[in-house]
């Protein structure tokens, strides 16, 4: 069965027909197709969304399938992750694995978001709620974002960047750029934009400050890719060094792994770092590059209004490929290509 | 590109042929039609809805489209619409910009309902955050309720009336009657109401205290269309004088243009005005006028029992009504017409 | 008009060519049909709900109609049930009679849940909510649980021990057992299964301390249906004597009618009987028996993981069979059999 909880557990192969896939939905002239006529998905949300959510419903829609969201809470029971043997006596009415595994009798896939916990770091590190809920699935699960990936959004981001380019961005110069941001945000977005562009053999530069370095295994993985894939991967604690001469500036802030050893020290000096933010004059260094983004962004303090209002900024065509990326993973897990 | 802000902004072939249009959806015998095939509708709630969610979701259904509904801060970001260099540090994680533009990418039309504030009369009669929102988006927008207007109920009274009379209601003496309420209500209903009387060419009497006369502007357009359509339109403060002889009596509570001066006066003097409600002796000084009321209504403040529950209230004709003008709108704005 | 309250509404030969229908999807090859094409139901959850939510609106979109969800409070108006008279100047903006009035006119059918008061028995043993409900409905309404009755789970129930015995359940030996709990719940749910268990004609004991036992109204039922259908049923205060022998234990917790005599009375005996749980050693004093139970449970207070995880458990069949029982449902509601 195929279940979409990152991409490193895709081969080349498979990686690069899914990226053609979201491409070709991008420029299919019909919308609308029969490929998933009668299946269903449904799509569970732990956290907010705008995007993830509208987009997947619309992308099982537009293939003939049906879509149903349940927040969680709002509606729903309250759901138990306890171990076995945990005695349910708390607030939660029903255990998670009853739940996905009624759920997995009336839908042919189920999606779920569940953001990290940014306190335990061996359980993000290791997806541990995922895999509860992908164990207790009998039907294939798409990760929505989860506690240290985001592969829908990285299927978009890749393709966004070749419709760009106007072909694959191999040794193009990528920057992740880490940002100011009043609120301590997970690492699922910076680590699946860092692990895509590596993939894609991009020059990847990674720029945050020492302490918001991703977390090791992420470091480690883009290594590899780089190194398999014909590209490279450094690191600069230098905002303005890190967006010199580059081609894309990929935006996020984050709270790095420092978060997991003290909330407050992290807040602290995340806060004491106004000053990474995406000005013009560092537009203006780059080698005519673009702005991305995965949304939701707050102006001027990640950027400034003038860089998400020029023809530079490609945020809405990133969210735009959310749509045709995940109907190219819904026929995938269908088992439709 | 076709927006449904409000109807002053349609000329008077549009709006009749919408009207007609509605009185065709009714009368059809085949309530699922194909028309709308493959496209989708994004419905947008900043407050409460029960008529427009269900029937605007109906009306894209059986138009062979798809809608789907957010209610804002119910498992979506909150958006920030703040004006350009507002540094976005607070709580709201996305600035309504990037949510109507990501959304135009995937809907072939938006809805929107955003009450008043009342207590920024400029902002709500200048529809300032449904312009903003407008602003932003590259497909087709319509009103479900904005701080002045409500075009989608203004349609389906307008239809509703016609049903009843059997015909256009020009020259019909409509009476638009003030009630007390316990809570300050905004006027998007009142105004769109007055003006669609007045549009008609009805005899118009707007019955409210003097403190609750509608803005300025309204009641100027209000004159405008009287006098081109061959109505009239006049004020009375004394609600037995109001309902007398009427055809219609369309009762309202709202808060009036003293909310914008003071609250707690505002409040104060509605509380003190409870006798303003429609009664049966009320009713039986029409000339077998019907009751008409947009809901939700509070039965024994707003309206007894007695008038509801009689064959005069066509309310519930009028709430049909919002599935058929709300196909006739959507055939519009997607130029199906 | 036909309206899913509850069983006893029904003869003998409807209830079981439902089962026969539920029974038949469930084993057809082709999920997705088209006898409903057209139709669309609403459906409004004053309480919680996975199950009934999810597996209704796939029954109704398998059926080729069209279900919309709505949880009241949230991003709908609150609804006042006063009875003819009451003045609404309390927190509720809109009268379930005005309501389901609208929704008449805008669905062909009307699912509601509405979980019992449990502080005014006679209402929830006269079904005063639901009762108002249908009378100002003019469309079908099902009954998604109600204070008394839960017949989608009771259809659900005996189709599933249909297919587990491979025939008819008729002599089968049936123990419905009360649980500890944390909560005080409704007795929806055991009434039903209680009910169902004697129609079939099965040998059917009800096991829960003497303070437990069901409303008087249920047990006068349960006998006479036992009479009728050749069965039996019988009471015993001792859990390990009424699951010995069983073929299938149904355990679930509940208040019993001593909660409308004392909430802190009832809670503090119910926290006293934590013994009466679901364990290993029990279900092997059974004949061979399976577990079930309607979901959501609370594993290691109302049953033990080893029995939960056990072959013998078949609440994940029960919980499939929602949506076979809910496609025969709308299929009887909308007479399209």
């Amino acid at each position: 069965m195929r279940h979409l909880i990152d991409w490193q557990y895709y081969d080349d192969q498979t990686w690069e027909s899914l990226i053609e896939r979201a491409l070709w939905h991008k420029t299919s002239t019909k919308r609308w197709h029969h490929s998933a006529d009668g299946k269903s998905i449904g799509l569970l949300f732990f956290n907010s969304s705008l995007r993830t959510r509208t987009s997947m419903e619309l992308a099982a829609q537009q293939l003939g399938a049906y879509a149903s969201t349940l927040v969680v809470g709002q509606g729903t029971w309250g759901f138990a992750w306890g171990k076995p043997g945990e005695v349910m006596d708390g607030n939660e009415a029903e255990h998670i694995k009853e739940a996905v595994g009624v759920l997995s009798r009336y839908y042919d896939a189920l999606g779920v978001r569940m953001f990290a916990s940014l306190s335990d770091l061996e359980a993000d590190r290791s997806e541990r709620l995922m895999n509860v809920f992908k164990e207790a699935a009998s039907v294939p699960v798409v990760n929505l974002e989860s506690a240290f990936y985001h592969p829908c959004q990285a299927l978009s981001d890749a393709a966004a960047m070749h419709t760009h380019f106007g072909g694959p961005p191999k040794g193009k110069k990528f920057t992740l750029a880490w940002c100011h941001h009043p609120r301590a945000l997970p690492m699922a977005v910076p680590n699946s934009a860092l692990l895509t562009a590596a993939r894609l053999g991009m020059e990847v530069t990674l720029a945050c400050p020492e302490a918001y370095k991703l977390d090791s295994s992420i470091l480690s993985l883009a290594e590899q890719y780089a190194t398999s894939n014909g590209g490279s991967f450094s690191h600069t604690s230098n905002l303005d060094e890190g967006v010199r001469d580059a081609h894309v500036i990929y935006a996020k802030a984050w709270s790095g792994p420092a978060i997991y050893h003290g909330k407050d020290e992290e807040q602290a000096l995340r806060m004491s770092l106004k000053d990474w933010r995406i000005t013009t004059p560092r537009m203006n260094g780059t080698d005519q590059g673009v702005f991305m983004h995965c949304l939701p962004v707050r102006r001027n303090v990640v950027v400034d209004d003038a860089v998400m209002d020029s023809h530079s900024a490609i945020h809405l065509l990133q969210a735009e490929f959310r749509l045709h990326a995940q109907k190219a993973i819904l026929e995938h897990l269908w088992e439709l290509d």
